[in-house]
């Protein structure tokens, strides 16, 4: 229970099945293997291993299972996965080896990798955008006319119509969907820059390799490496925030007109208390505020990752991995929340008289 | 001596004149005054005030010159200087105070000032990323050839041409400059809610008192009023922490270039020591790293300000107050302090022997 | 692998078992139980039950295996576990329902039972500086009469003995150990506040109820419920950042003492890389900067928690469930990582000629 | 108008006269030359300089006007003030100028005038800490046995004695009295390393000299320097933070209590707005909620500020000028205005009927 999103009963609120399948070791495996089936064929492909060699390669590598155990050993000692695994795919593929993993670093594998889990992400988030969307255009539609106060400064100011505040909760949404679309090249991109970025070890052939393996994967191919350039994630995990942020700011009205004495809003299935049977907490949109400051902490820590010295630093990057998930998960967790909580909402205001 | 970007000898380091200027009390003053002119001319001209009182209050509002102590006072007890700027206004216009500030707001005084200034702002910080995209590509042209260490995890890794390392400082900048001008129509637009987001009090008039504003005062017109939706700056303040953070990245990388051992740098005018008159410290680039992380523990407080509860948040908007101009500084003191750097650079890397 | 403390192979590198099981469900659970069982019987050593019923509820408790579907499909519900396994524990209790949980409130059972896993991480973390502090006295025992060139603002300056440095790495420790000591009575205390913190429902025996739970426990008695402020954990945070910030000081040193060129340490066993059989890279010390990092990011979450409005903030609370057991993962493994590194250090500086 | 704390209306709201007053440019000065002159009779007591000769020093010292304009211009070129004025104050010395800043570093002179601004500071925040006690103490005098509905997550739960609520603003503000108290030592203490932090360049007479100097400035004087350990001014920073955080909690909760609907508190002089004459808003509980939300935003920088490498970091050094004086002013603020807005309190509760 170090993490809410994965053991105990809090995944039971925090987690995100969908969201969190991504970041299986399953999956996470998955995706480093077929970054390295794909890098054996490209070899193959551009004749720095005999298309033979290179596609039975390619076969083992994607039928392998890891022998975890020692996976996690290697792990320990070279801090990183990559090394353990590409001794156990050259021992795979025995009399192919030299077909595997040549002229790659570790670093273009775990952020290609990664590259493939934001690309589902995005699918994930977009699909979940567009139907929160919907769920609000729900409540305009159905609540859209009635009178409610507006607030300002926490002070009543004037009336307005319960659309307006609903209006205002789906305005920044489309913004977000756009902005994630555009962010989509940057954060689904095809890493390889080999040991230290000038992709040596390819014997000139490193851009035929990078269009091969991006068209392959199903990535967008950028002009050069971007292994020491953390910008695309660090603005990656901004737009997670946004997003999250202008739920939480749903999410804090909501806790605001559900106060008894102002009454704005009526909830369906509030969470019970163990001292006192009578409550119904408005649960979800408590956890929209959560979620947003979560996130709106972690984001300054991804900026830090950007001081990214020299070709390659193992303390800022190791820095996105502790991060990045969990943000991606915030962000998965709070579109389905406020989903679900725009439908277990009852009214909105009241009927103008 | 609060901040080190007025006040001291700390600014002789820190501060920067021409983004410093943009926030001087009379540029702000200034852009106030230019939004409440445009107000009472464009009241005037969709029939919410007389023309001729409307370009009479206008004028008056134009050549106005706050009794400022009385500003201050009236600060502290509305929490806002509009309201008290107003009142001064209306008593100046006279017979015209009708069409001073009729239907308006304090945010969407202060919401466009802030626009304004970001506009300028946009301006400096674009021709200052093309100044430092040139200064590195004299770089390139000179050192460019030169060989040095490769270096990842901080250990020596394969040799690189000199020229590899500049282009990593160099790459991200050209899509910083392309974020910043998309995010433009977000930064420099319009804010126009009136009292509660919903533009009353303009008798219907709210969509043609925008069109006119916009016009009038060479910003964006939104589609809506942004006044609870702080994504947009948000994200402004992440593009400002995206620069410094690859600025940092290069600083970083300039500090470990020039220790003694390593040597594969050579910086003119370093700063001295007063214990050890022999040293000539890597100011700049340090300045360069700390920065970067200024500005990176800044960007979670703007994340902070999302949750801006119900149709204005005193405490939300405030907290940007707090925030958004020392990014702004931070953003333009890196980027001038970089270029400057890179005109001190005498040596990259070695010659190829 | 969402978490890099739980799943997947990154925690070979960053998860930690013996500050990790302190946080697996079965302790967490223990815990909840623990409190139950001790308030039964509290409730019967004042008269608010029977004592022959508290003492058989107390038994039901202590032994008691809950439906953990069901427990997560409540705390769904509930946004808490301690509602849905209150109504388990009543089921069990049969008869003596009355005799569980009654004037206790969620928070009570949580915040105490986090009390419970402090106190554990306490004995723990204070076990580890000892161990560091050793490790550290050994080296300056092997070489601290070696020389090294003493570095200020990564110039080099003037020669210091290598023990020099290594004390700068020693000395905070002792200031933290004493810090945790002091902050224990703080961290390790009751939560005894009921629905709203008044101890209602209890009959005005809530003092008394404080004192036999406190002493049933093992936890400290504090003047007053501590619901609502929640500075002590944040306190708590604070000196955890406080010791990771200072072993990534010493992380930092070692990665830049590591470096070719500068040579003034030597490591055993460092890391190996999949593209550069050569290198060695020096993994603790970069997991060090790693770490220290990731804690001074959240430490500003938990910073945001303090504002807990009225008598309960479920979305202030919720947000230290997200942070503070990663913090304390980060500090557990940092100590452990850094007295590893101190064991595979082979040479500092250089003997005196 | 960068700074809410100087220059501009903005400081009407945020500035405090107390507090800015240890941050002018003049109380700096002053200290750096506190340092200095006591540094020069210092050299004269320990027979490092003829003490005839050290006092004259001390005595132009002094009497000191700096040629700011060279200051600047030194700072800019230095990266710190110090090397300058010491050129300044060896020239003023003329024949003396052996007895002025001998086997001192930069680094001596401002974290020892920190130290002492700190000293200043903590006299003024334990007066304004017990002076909101005070008002607190009034407030529950006046209003604790009135009744108000208890709340939690945001829902109403319990009725509660208004004391009850206040109490809970009162209480964690002693434990934080206690830990500034505490952090004393730590806050207001020599610093006394030299070049390299090894007091080099005194002759074997570090020891004497620190003591000395401790006891003419009026500080504490630590085991060893702490040029490179900065936990002590990040615990101190996160002192600062606590303190704003709980009255944040306080200032939300005023804001809840002063909701129309709500109606729990009556406030006097609540801040206007330019658009709703009939608006009373609560400026300065507000401004609670702003002030803990930024510091707790700063205190991350703090701690990034711990990974402070070798026997000096310029860059990480820098960062605490950025943050640190602005938290110092926020704490001194938020007391301010909490015990005003105290002031201002008219009613908590309902008188029990």
């Amino acid at each position: 229970m170090i993490s809410v999103f994965d053991g105990g009963w809090m995944q039971s609120l925090f987690a995100d099945a969908e969201a969190g399948a991504l970041w299986s070791a399953e999956t996470q495996m998955g995706q480093y293997l077929a970054f390295e089936a794909a890098w054996s064929r490209a070899l193959g492909r551009v004749g720095l291993a005999a298309p033979d060699s290179a596609e039975r390669a390619a076969k083992v590598i994607e039928r392998f299972a890891p022998d975890m155990a020692r996976l996690h050993a290697d792990t320990a000692r070279d801090g990183l996965p990559v090394p353990g695994l590409v001794r156990q795919l050259r021992e795979a593929a025995a009399e192919d080896a030299d077909a595997v993993h040549r002229g790659a670093t570790s670093q273009d594998v775990m952020d290609t990798g990664l590259s493939l889990t934001l690309r589902a992400l995005d699918d994930l988030l977009l699909t979940r955008l567009a139907r929160l969307q919907s769920a609000l255009s729900t409540l305009v539609a159905r609540f859209g006319d009635n009178t409610m106060m507006g607030r300002t400064r926490m002070q009543a100011a004037l009336p307005i119509p319960a659309g307006h505040r609903v209006a205002a909760w789906a305005a920044p949404l489309d913004d977000h969907a756009a902005r994630l679309t555009r962010l989509r090249p940057m954060a689904e991109r095809l890493q390889l820059g080999g040991a230290v970025g000038t992709r040596d070890g390819l014997d000139g052939k490193g851009a035929a390799m990078a269009a091969i393996m991006a068209d392959a994967l199903g990535l967008h191919n950028p002009a050069q490496p971007w292994h020491t350039d953390r910008s695309g994630l660090t603005d990656y995990g901004n737009c997670l925030s946004l997003i999250t942020g202008s739920l939480g700011k749903m999410g804090q009205d909501i806790c605001l007109m559900a106060q008894q004495g102002v009454n704005e809003i009526a909830l369906a299935q509030g969470g019970g208390s163990s001292a006192m049977p009578h409550k119904s907490n408005p649960i979800l949109a408590e956890l929209l505020v959560t979620l947003a400051r979560f996130n709106a902490t972690q984001v300054a820590g991804l900026h830090q990752t950007m001081v990214h010295e020299q070709e390659r630093s193992g303390a800022a990057w190791a820095l996105e991995w502790m991060i990045l998930p969990q943000m991606t998960m915030t962000c998965a967790r709070a579109l389905s929340a406020a989903t679900t909580l725009c439908e277990r909402i009852d009214r909105i205001g009241a009927p103008v008289t």
